[in-house]
């Protein structure tokens, strides 16, 4: 059963926001990815956003660039956590794409990851997760011992 | 018959909100003015913009704070042209505001004003209806006339 | 009879500018597409606002870098819609054109783009045009139903 | 049994984080709320997370202003969700708490609300935890009904 | 005989701009201070420029704020040193004022002081005028020494 | 006789700082440049300063990048203006060099150009030793009529 | 034997500099506090690091805003650690200031505080002196651990 | 006797945080360069810190990227002089790395250099050792004066 939703704002935007997607393959996470925009395809987005809530999706990632308000959009609407990643696009580094992303008023949280942090997108959304299942809550602490016991191998190579 | 739409994404923007309108009254033109959120009330906007459409609304003014989506999310439902103002609200001088009511994807404009600028959004709108309607251009070239003359009138107080 | 004149404000501006004429040009739009600096022909600059005047041009789009004031400077002269496109020039990514095209004072607006948006002032002025011009309009919900259907496209082919 | 533990980096910041905790109290969540730096008390920080772990919290949120390294330093310890609140503090507006918070590198996520945004906090808290609570993710459908109806409510006494 | 010109672009900024002309007064230099805008009044700023021009001024002084043009479109026009002052003046806090002051392309230069820095506008314009006055240049140096005692007797006051 | 020295912070600024040495030529001034860095070489820059006052140098154009401290070093010390180039160097696309040598305090001004602008400064120099030279103030006109012209012939070219 | 000299730009800083001296009484540091500005007093400046040097201070803490020039001034006069605090003052919060004092190109390190941080400069000299005084040292330890336990009293009047 | 203690935070800042050992082998101080992270490696990094107090290292230099905590989390450890390099790093040229190093709260200073300024941490650190080695400072003074004729040979060559 697919638990997590990717939705990237442009077919530009999918070399990106795929790393989220293998994040959640290497822990297991079964997930749907597809392109829809807040802005050139307002009803589709609508519609994903209800056929999300009827399939029982917990987590909704949404990545976009320049006015950035996909995440928000989404989570004006799905009940449960929406991860926000503001993508760098166009000739501002993603400054636009993080403030449209980030400031939603009081009522309505995205959870939003550093620019292009599509990465970590995928690693909280296995967090959201591992909140109520605690094998997979084990894997992000084996995972993590992994990636500390990478920093160790390169400064032994150092010397 | 209404011509004009002025959407205010919370009360609290109301204030600022209304020079748009007055602009509006001052060169007779009908509109109406009420406030629905992109995040808060989503549906309602969705409502409004269907009804507008229905209404044959020329213009629709949206101004909104922080992650102003609003003008976006009308933009991307609405024929015709949306005016966006970025609002003053947060604690980022409207920044944020400018750069997600601005930076819109290609295909779906929204016609940016200053920070504040409602006033301007007022102009803008007649400015739009001034094209398809003689005497209204004339009264804008009254008005700025009067404008240049108000400047001229300090400046001799000046001395 | 031409109704819109993109002006841009160096020959080096007209790649970018260009994308405004191609959407005109889509929407069967009559307009003349020039080149004019407010700071190094200004005298150039005003004449081309009086002779759009005379020749009832209904909206002028004005593209321009770094301390962009051409769209400033033809509002504070044209009494009907100017939509400004601040391009990337120079060292700021375009920062310094968009707010000097954007923060207009009270009294003379300009329809501001996203940095380097000349296909949605393109998009603007058919807008603008279309408030009066009920089978342009129409063209419009074309236009946009096709963008829609051109995301849901993409997005088959990622599965 | 607590399931969220609220950490505000200075009293100063207790003010802001409450609404956190006041959200938490609308939905029935039971939480603790605590100070620590993580520059100042860097020892009880680690032992906070520590204890969180064996009391098996499920969402820790960090509030802090400046160079707010606290939400970050929590990630890196705990393997649940962390969500970092930047606070305005200083004279930067909090701009330097965004991006201390949000910027964090791939394999340490810190699920990030807008400046000052610990409302949104604890709602996203909330809906993290309705991940695997029905009931729960009932009220947060309620929520979410009531504030759309205020928006209503608004505009008709605008009228 | 006038030798130096000081516009401001509006009565607001009157207040901030007369520091320019009490540091004229103090070295003896006629000018005159008048108000014009280059948006709110076109026609006057360009005829203003004129009459410097035949009154053989041989500074002008622009003071504005927000997409400050003022300066830029009188040095488009005037021969001689054109010094702007960027006014802190809407929610920016003169950001936009400074860029769109400073940021002139090449060709048309504006000397650019600080944010609000009309004080030093007019030193500098009795500067350029001293470049062919040695009485002049002597009183600058004596402004200097004047300035440096300053600081010490300030500093023999803390002991 | 020479009339201005051209300071760059460093041979990696030679490249851009020449273009003001262009114009000079271009307008028939004599002038001298050299190389001297504020934190690099403090005594030198003294010194250069020291010889440009006894030599009754006219303008000092300046050049520098990051902490741009050179332009107001110089200031400090010579009576007569001091043009100041803020260069691109360094991550920061010469954002920190603008900030630092526009934002001089009240008594000493910096007359700062564009980033990169040392054409300009160029320019700004002319026209300051044109306040008491009707001929330079001639060939000024000359080079702004030559300016609009070239962007009339390029429009030609357009059509 | 003075140890460390604090130089504010301007009598108006010293009240945010005092901190600075502050720190340095608790901890037993003998020091000197004088104002010297880089632009309206550079002989000044000069003269007290040359003083400096000769009375074999150890470090010295410069305090100025806006294009904060001094800090860096004396640094490359200085041949041991100079500590920069860029102040807010003017319209920019420090910004400028900030910039101009850190972004030292190699070769002329500051050491740059925080906006304001006068009182970690002061805490850093004797970080600095403590290097080679064991007893210092100790008393940093102390210093820290009082910290830390403040932290966990304010937690518990928490609760 | 190892002094100085190097730490990146990841092998991709080796290259740039070389420039700090270089400086210190030119000045013949012993030191230690290693790579570990304040977020993938938390453990690591404060072995670290203990193991350099009780190895008497005198000064760390940490250089980080993006939410840039490495140098303050040592720094609220550590009781000696840390200094922090700011690491140009994912899209926003290093503003991020730069505000979460620099703008520590009061009681934990972290001596901040420019973005990237690895150079400038080295030659800080020598001098912060110079502090008590007459030597050490001897041979500053010496490395300035070379410094110096460098800047005066490359304008001989200018001409």
């Amino acid at each position: 059963m697919k638990k997590v939703l990717i939705i990237a704002a442009s077919d530009s935007d999918l070399e990106v926001m795929c790393n989220a997607g293998k994040i959640l393959d290497e822990f297991g996470i079964e997930y749907e990815m597809t392109i829809s925009s807040a802005h050139r395809s307002p009803e589709r987005t609508k519609e994903l956003v209800e056929k999300a809530k009827n399939e029982e999706i917990k987590v909704i990632i949404a990545g976009a660039g320049m006015a950035a308000h996909l995440a928000g959009v989404i989570a004006a609407e799905f009940p449960l956590p929406v991860i926000g990643v503001p993508l760098e696009s166009g000739v501002l580094s993603g400054v636009d794409a993080l403030l449209s992303t980030m400031q939603m008023p009081p009522g309505v949280p995205v959870a939003t990851m550093a620019i292009n942090g599509s990465k970590n997108a995928g690693i909280l959304a296995v967090q959201i997760l591992a909140t109520s299942d605690e094998a997979l809550k084990q894997k992000i602490v084996e995972f993590r011992n992994k990636m500390s016991m990478a920093v160790q191998e390169k400064s032994l190579k150092l010397k």
